[in-house]
């Protein structure tokens, strides 16, 4: 079973540090979880990810389900053996992947049903299917099968789905079997603070280890997401952990950090990698830009990751990137995902030294927004 | 200046064990070099190159004259700089891959003209530029541009090219620059004994450091190689390195080595990588093959790659290949250079235990060429 251990509270905003005890070890929040999608963070190896920092990595139970599937798992002995990870993992329900699916799937209450993206077949997922795939996955942290309310949705299609993935979430925890796994509720609500604020209340209820705010970050402007986040997370217990689903962009980390969100995860650093795009601290860099020719310093000045403390300059990996070569996205893939998890530790160490505010401000001086140079 | 050291000769076959000393370290023979086209072995990192004891690898001048070319080579302080690989590089020198470009280039006696496969833009390679090129890429072995003769090539063709080719060896030879870096001549002349003769005595009079046999695997029946190979090799000085280019499957390496052959190149292990197989003692192995779904032994019992010594299952390795994921083709590359760099380790050793027959003999028996589980 996972708990959390409360550390430090900021005083001026919501931004918390703390720790998450995991049957897989002891890890710091905030954090962020880098996303193992089909049981690999992609282009990197589990060496990679305990070196550049990460404590839990994600992975989907949409993708597993259909390949390699749940016979599989569970043969293989769960997916930290199958992939060979000894931290933490945490496993989305499938719900999101899903219902993303458009005219592909079909809701009933029992569960929904869908067609394989990979091969046409058709298929079926309920909350009892979805818990009893992350129980073969083996992951520390189950989260519920819920429905991701779209944006824009009128207040009584969120109400009828909040009340779904409500009972859902109560199936959910009926079918957990391991007591090594914990299960995570989703609140939902769309941008409606009642009902995001009656999910909150009912998944309290229900005494779950840790809950995650869902149905942010679907299309709705950056204002919007930040209010729903705080008033969501004003309500929610502060005994147990928050997750911030799907949201990785350092803008909305340190938003989300200064609401009282303790975990995040995000394909962000890893996708944009392998669009040949590297994270720093003051914005984005274009590796196919010219300005980068014939520049011989690395990603970022200073920086711990793999590339850059064995010197690999912007000029050689522009190179990479432009032939094509899958060394190129590996080594920005280690780049943006040692920044993204060590951005967060640097955040947590101003909260716990008192100056996360000043953090915060720092952060915006510097950094523009989607910077391209 | 690299010199060779002859440490022990088998009694049996042409078999040596050697040490190639070079500017950048000293290199037991034979060996194995990994192709690094595009000033990166693909897929692979250094750091993971000089793990798996990889001494030696390619870079290709045609690739790295046309991307990121030689004014950023020199800027950059060469080829190991650019690509922070510390142990020995050899450079071929351009002309097998313009000569491949067929209706895309004109060979006159000065050099060859040819349209960049990238943007079709006309471009010129001759010795003096390949000798220029690899100088600014400061490879420790610089190879002669030489014409490969295609095969079937009738006597005429094949001597009047061979004779072009040593022209072009001595002009390389004037254009050597640097005392740090040592070129290796190319005996040429198709598959006529009088002909490789003829090429073997005149580089032999140019005294160079080292002699590649070239323009065999180029279509031709594998005993005719073999058989090419042996006169040819029989021929070449024993006081220098001999270098079979372009070769890497394991039963050539045995065969080549049985011949004094001392170094090898070749694409091969990376590729099939790419392509889905493994490389073992007894053939390669499929991994899309349905035979690996329930099969949790690693790729090859014993082997001390980094994926077999980390455990990552021939089950796994299957379901990264089929979904497609980066890690899956990094980890068959670590595997398959891994087993051909020691393959040549444990070919050395039976050599200087005077086993090389045994070892040969052990060989045939278990290998099945071009097995596919």
């Amino acid at each position: 079973m996972l708990t959390y251990e409360l550390i430090k509270k900021d005083d001026a905003t919501g931004a918390r540090a703390g720790i998450l005890h995991t049957p897989h070890g002891d890890f710091e929040t905030p954090l962020f979880m880098p996303v193992g999608t089909q049981a690999s963070v992609k282009a990197v190896s589990p060496d990679e990810l305990r070196d550049l920092g990460a404590s839990i990595i994600l992975g989907n139970t949409y993708h597993l389900f259909l390949r390699p599937g749940m016979e599989l798992m569970r043969e293989a002995g769960g997916l930290h053996k199958f992939m060979r990870w000894d931290r933490g993992i945490l496993t989305d329900s499938g719900g999101f992947q899903v219902f993303s699916l458009g005219a592909l799937r079909k809701i009933t209450e029992e569960g929904v049903e869908f067609r394989s993206h990979i091969d046409g077949s058709k298929k079926f997922l309920s909350p009892e299917i979805s818990v009893a795939m992350q129980t073969a996955l083996g992951s520390d942290i189950v989260m519920a099968f819920d429905e991701c309310v779209p944006y824009p949705a009128d207040h009584s299609y969120a109400e009828n789905s909040l009340h779904r993935t409500q009972r859902w979430a109560e199936r959910c925890k009926k079918a957990m079997t391991r007591d090594d796994q914990s299960l995570f509720g989703i609140v939902q609500g769309g941008m409606y603070k009642d009902l995001r604020s009656e999910s909150v209340m009912r998944l309290n209820e229900m005494e779950l280890p840790g809950y995650a705010v869902g149905g942010l970050s679907v299309g709705e402007p950056k204002e919007m997401m930040y209010e729903v986040l705080e008033y969501t997370t004003e309500m929610m217990p502060s005994d147990k952990p928050r997750y911030l689903m799907g949201v990785g962009t350092p803008d909305c980390l340190v938003e989300g950090v200064a609401r009282g969100i303790d975990m995040f995860d995000c394909v962000f650093p890893t996708r944009v990698a392998r669009n040949g795009m590297a994270m720093t601290h003051t914005g984005r860099l274009v590796m196919k830009n010219s300005d980068f020719t014939h520049d011989f310093c690395v990603l970022e000045e200073g920086c711990g990751c793999y590339a850059c403390r064995n010197g690999f300059t912007r000029s050689y990996i522009r190179h990479l990137v432009r032939a094509g070569e899958i060394f190129g996205l590996r080594l920005l893939s280690l780049h943006n995902l040692w920044f993204l998890v060590n951005f967060m530790k640097d955040m947590r160490a101003a909260i716990t030294e008192g100056r996360f505010t000043e953090f915060r401000k720092n952060f915006w001086d510097k950094y523009e927004y989607g910077k391209k140079r």
